[in-house]
Order: structure tokens, then C-alpha cells, then sequence
């Protein structure tokens, strides 16, 4: 963590009862910034709020937001910016205090070094033997109770090995442990629902929108991923990474998935 | 909070890149102190064991925790003291460090009064929309990812009612918000399995260690809560509380449940 503001004041730290730390009651977002400017931002923001909504937990004002996130990266050129709301109020127990507002953690971090190597190589994945719980009331928002990726990562230590393949508990293939996951199979793209777990990232959501008619949400045996053409995962600081190998599975990075990195590259991820 | 150490030293503060904070991982438990004298400690370090073991977080020697629990309540003759343990690291990214070690939080609370009423009186409950989700590899211990309970914990602020029964996806019972259940049947004890979601309790533990012969884990359907003779729910905090009412459903204060209260009342709590 390089700066850090924490409701708009520079600080490190946060208080001892904070319920992000005592219950996971909270939502974060993981942004790129490039020269101040937050890439997807209307994205994260738009994710940020459903999150919100759907915890009870009062969103602050996206230019308050905005401007935290350019300050703690005002140093740097390319910055990793991750804001963390958690729920007001510090009372021993579940239930939150009404109209608690929310603590806002705004941190800026480096940037990765392995992102243009990875998403020119590709990288191999296993699928975990963790599977994700289904849980409808919490399914596709980026909350603070994250467990199940924590214990899946330490699952594929393995040489050469660099991502994990999340199943749901009927074996349906969610995600990878921190980005999302496309088939392409016969020139289509298909993607897990995340209506019952896993995290609807914002580039998934803007390949979604660009790609509608050629795009399909569906659920996805794990059976289908020997089928696919090409298998990519993506999130929103790692861009379009190609899969090579998901356990003895190979997979040639292909045509489709070079296109949308193609397309992402050329402007489309301002 | 009225006292709090955090790794020994007095503060209320912890490091905004907590991991407890960023992921929810780590793990809690809420204690009874008496002047001085924790109760049940080994039974809830012997739960706290459990929780590090499945998550590879490096357990803290008991006599090091046991000195801060009794600094943290030294000026108090009743008091619930709260041990937060997160993993150590600060390091953006679900994948923990090796050897990170931990993050002791140790807090002293003020002792519930309604404690006594709900004891004699017994509380209404209604069985809460929120559906537990499956995660065998997270069932049983008390770790630090609780956004379901805080979101079943909205859900019954009617009048009367003060409690939440919270059924699993596959609607077994399974537990109240933050306490657990017994069912009275046939002069038999019944009390929901945990080994798929839940908080295996130490009051729980200590019931069933005792009862034995006239005790069984199983899994409970909803439906069986109509057959129950009597009901009641227990925690380490509130002792074993009558519950008079589930929804529609009322029960009597029974004798089964008068003879537990008495028998912890007489000295099997310490």
C-alpha cells in the first residue's frame, strides 16, 4: 500500500470495530488508474452502487469517491487504486445500526509487472477442489466475505501453475479465484451466470455489452471447458489473459481471443 | 469497546491492508469473563484451534491470548471480551503469504442486560428469508466472513420478535442469527449438524458432551419445528434462552429446558 486515505484523511489505519473487519460488511472495487484518470470508472461506480443497495449500505457521492481515488495516485502513472466501503457504526453484533453510513478506504498500490507477459503467453490454470457456495443474496457483487477465494488460491502453488478454475458446489464453472472466465466455442462467447455466486466484474460486463449478439450467460458444465475452442479469463487490472491449460486440458490461445485483445488495446477500455 | 489490544500493545486501531478487513480472513470469539476468569476457555481456544487449522492461520499460544483477555476486562467484574485473529501480510490479493503469521485483537465489551429477561421469559423468533449457503469447508467454525448473518439480522425488527432462525439453502435448520439451536422431541435433545454451515458453539459443545445419550446432531428439516416439544437457542454470552414462539408456531417454557437452564445456572458454565 503506497497512500492510503481513510474517509478522505491520510491514515493507515482504520478502527479496531470496524464491521469490514469484525463481519466482512463491506464491498470493494479494484481500479486501474492511468495519469489520474480511473479506467471504467462509471463501470466500478455502477457496481459499486448495486453492492450498496443490495447490503443497506449508503453509497457516498461518486466525486467524493473520484477525487480520493486521484489523490492517493497523484504520484504515480500507473496505479492500482482499490476502494473499500465498509458499513458505519462499531456496536458488538450483527445487526447494523440504522443509518450507519459508511467508512471509505481508498488505497493506491503498484502496478503489476507480469500483466503484458501473461497476456502475451497466456497462463495455465487448474480447476480447485474448493467449491463455491451458492448464495443468491450475495451472487455477483464484490463483497467483503472472500473466504473461498482466500483458501482456493492456496490451492495452485504447483510449478508453472498461476490460476485456479472455481466451480460452484453443482460443478458449475463460475470464475477463476480473481477474474472472470469466457468459452468461445464455435465463433460464440459464453460466460457463467453469476446470479447465485462469483463477482460480475466490470470488463466481463463490458464484453457483455460490446459483444451482446455474439455473446451468450449461461450455466456451464464443467464438462464444456473440454469442448472450447479458446478459454480466457479477465478482470479489470489484468485485461484479456489467455488460458493454455486447465489441468491436462490444452488450449491454444486463438484467433477470438487475440480480436478482443485487439479491441481492448485499441482504446476500448477508457 | 472499552478496552482493546491489538497484538499485545493497547490501541484501537489495525492496519487498513488487514486481511480480516480486506478478505474476512481470520477468525472470532466472543467470551464470558468473570472477574478475571474466562469461561469455558478451553473450549473456545479449543474452537479457535480448529478454525486456525483449517485455515493454516498460525495459532497464538492460549497463555498469551489468556494474559490479554484478562488485561483487556481487568476493570470489570462482567464483561465480554471479543478475540479477533487475522491473518498476518499485508499484501494486495487473495493469496496468502507464507509464514504471515497473525494479528492478535483482543476487546473488552459491556455485558448485555437483557440477558436475565430473555433467560426467564424466553424470545419470539421468525425464521429469516436469508438461506445459509453450503460451504463444507467453512461449516462449523467461527470465522470472520458473517455477511449472512448480518443480512438475516435485518430481517426481524417486527415487535416482539427478537430473534432469526436461519435455514440452509435446502431448508434444514440450522442455527439462530448468532446463537444455537436445540429442539426438545420425545424427551430427546436435537440439535442441526454444522458440518456444512453454522457455528459450532462451545455452549453447543458443552451440551452435547454432556448429554450425550439423550443427544443427536441430525439433519432437521423446517418442518420438524412443528413437532418440537419445547425449543430453545444458546450462546457463550446468553446462556440457553427459551424460544416461545417461531413465526406462527408457539411453544411452552418446558421442563427439559427449566432443568438445563438450573443445571448451567449451578456451576456447569465455568
Amino acid at each position: 500500500m503506497l497512500e492510503c486515505l481513510v474517509n478522505g484523511e491520510i491514515s493507515t489505519v482504520v478502527s479496531a470495530s470496524n464491521r469490514g473487519l469484525g463481519y466482512g460488511d463491506g464491498l470493494f472495487e479494484t481500479l486501474v488508474v492511468h495519469n489520474g484518470m480511473p479506467r471504467r470508472w462509471q463501470a466500478h461506480m455502477d457496481r459499486l452502487g448495486v453492492g450498496c443497495e443490495r447490503l443497506g449500505i449508503a453509497m457516498p457521492p461518486q466525486a467524493l469517491l473520484l477525487r480520493e481515488v486521484q489523490t492517493v495516485s497523484t504520484a504515480l502513472v500507473d496505479a492500482v487504486v482499490k476502494i473499500v466501503l465498509t458499513r458505519g457504526g462499531s456496536a458488538r453484533g450483527y445487526r447494523p445500526s440504522q443509518d450507519a453510513g459508511c467508512i471509505r478506504i481508498v488505497s493506491a498500490h503498484v502496478f503489476p509487472l507480469d500483466i503484458d507477459e501473461n497476456t502475451a503467453r497466456g497462463v495455465k490454470a487448474r480447476i480447485c477442489d474448493l467449491r463455491l457456495a451458492i448464495q443468491p443474496a450475495l451472487g455477483g457483487i464484490k463483497h467483503l466475505n472472500r473466504l473461498e477465494q482466500v483458501v482456493a488460491s492456496t490451492e495452485f502453488f504447483a510449478e508453472g501453475v498461476s490460476e485456479g478454475i472455481l466451480l460452484d458446489q453443482e460443478d458449475h464453472v463460475i470464475s477463476a479465484v480473481s477474474a472472470n472466465i469466457f468459452l468461445v466455442l464455435d465463433d460464440r462467447l459464453l460466460t457463467p451466470r453469476l446470479d447465485r455466486c462469483g463477482v460480475r466484474g466490470v470488463l466481463r460486463s463490458q464484453l457483455l455489452a460490446a459483444f451482446s449478439t455474439r455473446c451468450e450467460q449461461r450455466r456451464i458444465q464443467v464438462d464444456l471447458l473440454q469442448e472450447a475452442d479458446e478459454v480466457f479469463i479477465c478482470n479489470a487490472v489484468r485485461g484479456i489473459v489467455p488460458v493454455t491449460a486447465i489441468d491436462s486440458q490444452r488450449y491454444e490461445i486463438g484467433p477470438f481471443t487475440r480480436k478482443l485483445q485487439h479491441w481492448l488495446q485499441s482504446g476500448a477500455s477508457v
